[in-house]
Protein backbone atom coordinates (compact mmCIF):
# COMPACT_ATOMS: atom_id res chain seq x y z
CA UNK A 1 0.00 0.00 0.00
CA UNK A 2 0.61 3.76 -0.65
CA UNK A 3 -0.45 7.29 -0.54
CA UNK A 4 1.88 9.68 -0.92
CA UNK A 5 1.90 13.44 -2.45
CA UNK A 6 3.55 12.45 -6.02
CA UNK A 7 5.70 16.46 -4.96
CA UNK A 8 7.28 13.81 -1.38
CA UNK A 9 8.72 11.38 -3.76
CA UNK A 10 12.36 12.45 -5.34
CA UNK A 11 12.33 14.19 -8.77
CA UNK A 12 15.68 13.18 -10.67
CA UNK A 13 17.22 14.89 -13.94
CA UNK A 14 16.85 11.86 -17.08
CA UNK A 15 20.40 12.53 -18.21
CA UNK A 16 20.63 10.63 -21.21
CA UNK A 17 21.53 12.02 -24.40
CA UNK A 18 18.95 13.91 -26.34
CA UNK A 19 16.87 14.84 -22.98
CA UNK A 20 16.49 18.54 -22.42
CA UNK A 21 15.16 19.86 -19.02
CA UNK A 22 13.74 16.86 -17.93
CA UNK A 23 13.11 15.27 -14.08
CA UNK A 24 11.24 12.29 -12.92
CA UNK A 25 9.53 10.96 -10.48
CA UNK A 26 9.27 7.36 -9.89
CA UNK A 27 5.69 7.06 -8.50
CA UNK A 28 5.50 3.47 -8.32
CA UNK A 29 8.74 1.48 -9.35
CA UNK A 30 8.85 -2.29 -10.40
CA UNK A 31 9.98 -2.80 -7.13
CA UNK A 32 6.34 -1.51 -5.38
CA UNK A 33 4.03 -3.23 -8.31
CA UNK A 34 4.32 -6.58 -10.17
CA UNK A 35 3.75 -5.57 -13.63
CA UNK A 36 3.83 -1.91 -14.46
CA UNK A 37 5.49 1.12 -13.32
CA UNK A 38 4.04 4.43 -13.20
CA UNK A 39 6.07 7.74 -13.70
CA UNK A 40 5.61 11.67 -13.72
CA UNK A 41 7.94 13.24 -16.03
CA UNK A 42 8.82 17.01 -15.34
CA UNK A 43 9.84 18.84 -18.54
CA UNK A 44 10.63 22.50 -18.63
CA UNK A 45 9.89 25.22 -21.12
CA UNK A 46 11.41 24.35 -24.43
CA UNK A 47 12.79 20.99 -22.96
CA UNK A 48 12.07 17.69 -24.10
CA UNK A 49 12.26 13.74 -23.83
CA UNK A 50 14.67 12.06 -26.06
CA UNK A 51 13.93 10.84 -29.69
CA UNK A 52 14.38 7.05 -28.91
CA UNK A 53 12.60 4.29 -29.58
CA UNK A 54 11.97 0.84 -27.59
CA UNK A 55 10.35 -2.41 -27.39
CA UNK A 56 7.98 -1.83 -24.80
CA UNK A 57 4.37 0.72 -25.06
CA UNK A 58 4.03 4.30 -23.32
CA UNK A 59 0.57 4.72 -21.49
CA UNK A 60 0.59 8.54 -20.70
CA UNK A 61 -1.67 10.83 -18.95
CA UNK A 62 -1.15 15.07 -19.86
CA UNK A 63 -1.53 16.05 -16.28
CA UNK A 64 -0.14 19.87 -16.77
CA UNK A 65 0.73 21.79 -19.68
CA UNK A 66 1.13 22.02 -23.38
CA UNK A 67 3.07 19.88 -25.74
CA UNK A 68 3.95 17.90 -28.76
CA UNK A 69 4.43 14.70 -29.22
CA UNK A 70 7.04 13.77 -32.71
CA UNK A 71 6.27 10.34 -33.42
CA UNK A 72 7.38 8.59 -36.41
CA UNK A 73 8.47 11.80 -37.79
CA UNK A 74 4.47 13.22 -37.34
CA UNK A 75 3.87 15.92 -35.58
CA UNK A 76 0.89 15.92 -32.92
CA UNK A 77 -0.45 18.71 -29.76
CA UNK A 78 -1.23 17.60 -26.63
CA UNK A 79 -2.90 19.98 -23.59
CA UNK A 80 -4.19 19.11 -20.24
CA UNK A 81 -6.34 16.44 -19.68
CA UNK A 82 -5.17 14.56 -23.20
CA UNK A 83 -4.27 10.91 -22.81
CA UNK A 84 -1.46 9.26 -24.76
CA UNK A 85 -0.77 6.05 -26.14
CA UNK A 86 2.83 5.31 -27.89
CA UNK A 87 2.70 1.73 -29.09
CA UNK A 88 6.12 -0.38 -28.92
CA UNK A 89 8.73 0.44 -31.78
CA UNK A 90 7.75 3.67 -32.71
CA UNK A 91 10.15 6.93 -32.59
CA UNK A 92 9.04 8.90 -30.16
CA UNK A 93 10.05 12.60 -28.65
CA UNK A 94 7.59 14.84 -26.05
CA UNK A 95 8.84 18.32 -26.40
CA UNK A 96 7.41 21.29 -23.99
CA UNK A 97 6.05 23.50 -26.47
CA UNK A 98 4.17 25.75 -23.70
CA UNK A 99 5.26 29.04 -21.62
CA UNK A 100 5.24 26.94 -18.67
CA UNK A 101 6.07 23.51 -17.14
CA UNK A 102 4.49 20.47 -18.71
CA UNK A 103 3.84 16.97 -16.57
CA UNK A 104 3.02 13.93 -17.67
CA UNK A 105 2.61 10.71 -16.31
CA UNK A 106 4.02 7.72 -18.56
CA UNK A 107 2.93 4.10 -17.29
CA UNK A 108 5.72 1.59 -18.33
CA UNK A 109 5.85 -2.44 -18.28
CA UNK A 110 8.03 -3.64 -15.66
CA UNK A 111 9.45 -6.60 -18.12
CA UNK A 112 11.16 -5.38 -21.39
CA UNK B 1 -0.93 5.61 -31.83
CA UNK B 2 -3.92 7.46 -30.07
CA UNK B 3 -3.72 11.12 -28.62
CA UNK B 4 -6.99 13.10 -27.53
CA UNK B 5 -8.81 14.74 -24.76
CA UNK B 6 -9.57 12.38 -22.06
CA UNK B 7 -12.82 14.39 -22.36
CA UNK B 8 -13.62 12.95 -25.64
CA UNK B 9 -13.46 9.58 -24.66
CA UNK B 10 -17.00 8.28 -23.55
CA UNK B 11 -18.33 8.40 -19.89
CA UNK B 12 -20.05 5.51 -18.66
CA UNK B 13 -21.79 4.76 -15.04
CA UNK B 14 -20.34 2.89 -12.89
CA UNK B 15 -23.08 0.16 -12.19
CA UNK B 16 -21.90 -2.18 -10.11
CA UNK B 17 -23.62 -2.94 -6.40
CA UNK B 18 -21.87 -0.21 -3.83
CA UNK B 19 -20.78 2.25 -6.42
CA UNK B 20 -22.35 5.86 -6.04
CA UNK B 21 -22.44 8.69 -8.11
CA UNK B 22 -19.20 7.19 -9.91
CA UNK B 23 -18.60 7.29 -13.82
CA UNK B 24 -15.71 6.02 -15.68
CA UNK B 25 -13.85 6.83 -18.90
CA UNK B 26 -11.59 4.17 -20.63
CA UNK B 27 -8.95 6.13 -22.10
CA UNK B 28 -6.51 3.12 -23.04
CA UNK B 29 -8.30 -0.49 -23.46
CA UNK B 30 -7.29 -3.82 -23.43
CA UNK B 31 -7.91 -4.05 -26.96
CA UNK B 32 -5.71 -1.15 -27.81
CA UNK B 33 -2.60 -1.77 -25.53
CA UNK B 34 -1.01 -5.37 -24.73
CA UNK B 35 -0.17 -5.48 -20.97
CA UNK B 36 -2.72 -2.65 -18.96
CA UNK B 37 -5.63 -0.56 -19.17
CA UNK B 38 -5.57 3.22 -17.88
CA UNK B 39 -9.43 4.50 -16.88
CA UNK B 40 -10.80 8.02 -15.73
CA UNK B 41 -13.14 8.15 -12.50
CA UNK B 42 -15.07 10.68 -12.28
CA UNK B 43 -17.00 10.58 -8.65
CA UNK B 44 -19.36 13.01 -7.49
CA UNK B 45 -20.10 14.63 -4.21
CA UNK B 46 -20.08 12.12 -1.71
CA UNK B 47 -20.18 9.35 -3.93
CA UNK B 48 -17.63 6.40 -3.78
CA UNK B 49 -16.81 3.18 -5.86
CA UNK B 50 -17.63 -0.09 -4.20
CA UNK B 51 -16.17 -1.55 -1.29
CA UNK B 52 -14.33 -4.98 -2.92
CA UNK B 53 -11.44 -6.92 -3.18
CA UNK B 54 -10.25 -8.51 -6.79
CA UNK B 55 -6.58 -10.07 -7.24
CA UNK B 56 -4.72 -7.21 -9.12
CA UNK B 57 -3.83 -4.36 -8.17
CA UNK B 58 -4.27 -0.88 -9.13
CA UNK B 59 -2.21 2.45 -9.73
CA UNK B 60 -3.90 5.36 -8.98
CA UNK B 61 -3.09 9.28 -9.52
CA UNK B 62 -5.63 11.86 -8.49
CA UNK B 63 -6.25 14.34 -10.85
CA UNK B 64 -8.50 16.80 -9.07
CA UNK B 65 -10.27 16.56 -5.68
CA UNK B 66 -10.12 15.44 -2.27
CA UNK B 67 -10.91 11.78 -1.10
CA UNK B 68 -10.07 8.85 1.12
CA UNK B 69 -9.09 5.29 0.37
CA UNK B 70 -11.05 2.72 3.00
CA UNK B 71 -8.03 -0.10 2.84
CA UNK B 72 -8.91 -3.17 4.97
CA UNK B 73 -10.53 -0.96 7.61
CA UNK B 74 -8.16 1.70 7.95
CA UNK B 75 -9.11 5.31 6.26
CA UNK B 76 -6.00 7.15 4.39
CA UNK B 77 -7.06 10.87 3.06
CA UNK B 78 -5.70 11.81 -0.61
CA UNK B 79 -6.12 14.97 -2.64
CA UNK B 80 -4.92 16.69 -6.11
CA UNK B 81 -1.55 15.42 -7.03
CA UNK B 82 -1.07 11.84 -4.49
CA UNK B 83 -0.37 8.65 -6.02
CA UNK B 84 -1.86 5.73 -4.06
CA UNK B 85 -0.78 1.83 -4.75
CA UNK B 86 -3.45 -0.65 -4.06
CA UNK B 87 -2.15 -4.66 -3.86
CA UNK B 88 -4.25 -7.46 -5.24
CA UNK B 89 -6.32 -8.81 -2.64
CA UNK B 90 -6.74 -5.67 -0.27
CA UNK B 91 -10.19 -4.67 0.51
CA UNK B 92 -10.40 -1.24 -0.51
CA UNK B 93 -12.84 1.67 -1.89
CA UNK B 94 -12.09 5.37 -2.95
CA UNK B 95 -14.75 8.04 -0.90
CA UNK B 96 -14.78 11.32 -2.09
CA UNK B 97 -15.49 13.78 0.67
CA UNK B 98 -14.46 16.86 -0.32
CA UNK B 99 -17.03 19.72 -2.01
CA UNK B 100 -16.11 18.94 -5.64
CA UNK B 101 -16.21 16.54 -8.12
CA UNK B 102 -13.10 14.08 -7.64
CA UNK B 103 -11.11 12.27 -10.89
CA UNK B 104 -8.44 9.85 -10.72
CA UNK B 105 -6.57 7.23 -13.27
CA UNK B 106 -6.56 4.08 -12.78
CA UNK B 107 -4.08 1.57 -14.03
CA UNK B 108 -4.98 -2.36 -14.02
CA UNK B 109 -3.10 -5.29 -15.49
CA UNK B 110 -5.15 -6.63 -18.89
CA UNK B 111 -5.45 -9.95 -17.41
CA UNK B 112 -7.34 -10.87 -14.44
Amino acid sequence: MKITPAKDISLNPVDVSGARDVKMRLLISPEEAPHFSMRLFEVEKDGHTPLHTHNFEHEVFIVDGQGELIVEGDNKKFSTGYVVYVPADKKHQFRNIGPNQLRFLCVVPNQY
